[in-house]
């Protein structure tokens, strides 16, 4: 089973990097069909970045690659989920996470 | 703080939800402006559906709406992350997560 690279006109997919470990979302990203073979080859995580309209090797200039554990796809196999095991960081800011930022609080629980 | 719907010119922005208690990944979506609003204020989970080209409160015709926590934002303000306490599967098909089939396993480990 392969993702459906067809589904939307810029031929990307959607994949959400959780590590395998602690299970945190790490980061999102997107794959065409190259990167996700070479993903599935080499068991790092290959992407296509948007904004640079190019091939990316997560890791390879910063050396904080994944380490591919599994792939899963969802129900109408447009999105794909990696659980990796991250050599460093994956956020380029130097979090572990992209997510380190909250926009809607945990509201204070009512006794 | 809000997501940078001027990005990309669909002006969606992909969005990760997660069970709150759980950490399992639920689904993936994406949101518009208005939908984003709507999460916002209402704390429940609305998308912009891309197939059916409309605003989607999640769980409004099955019931298994989706009761937000919190929302987390990434590094580069184009991706959502919101925890949330589901009152049933996030899937159409009735799985828990969306996320059901693996199509590259885990390796034997090596002795």
């Amino acid at each position: 089973m392969k993702p459906d690279f067809e589904k939307y006109s810029d031929g990307l997919v959607p994949t959400i990097v959780i590590d395998d470990n602690t299970r945190q979302v790490l980061m999102m990203a997107y794959v065409n069909e190259e990167s996700f073979n070479l993903s599935m080859k080499t068991r790092q995580t290959w992407f296509w970045s948007r904004s640079r309209q190019e091939l990316w090797h997560k890791g390879a200039t910063s050396g904080n690659t994944q380490a591919i554990v599994s792939i899963d796809i969802d129900c109408d196999e447009d999105t794909l989920l990696m659980k990796v095991i991250p050599a460093g960081p994956a956020c380029h800011t130097g979090h572990t996470s992209c997510f380190y930022r909250t926009i809607l609080p945990e509201q204070a629980k009512e006794e």
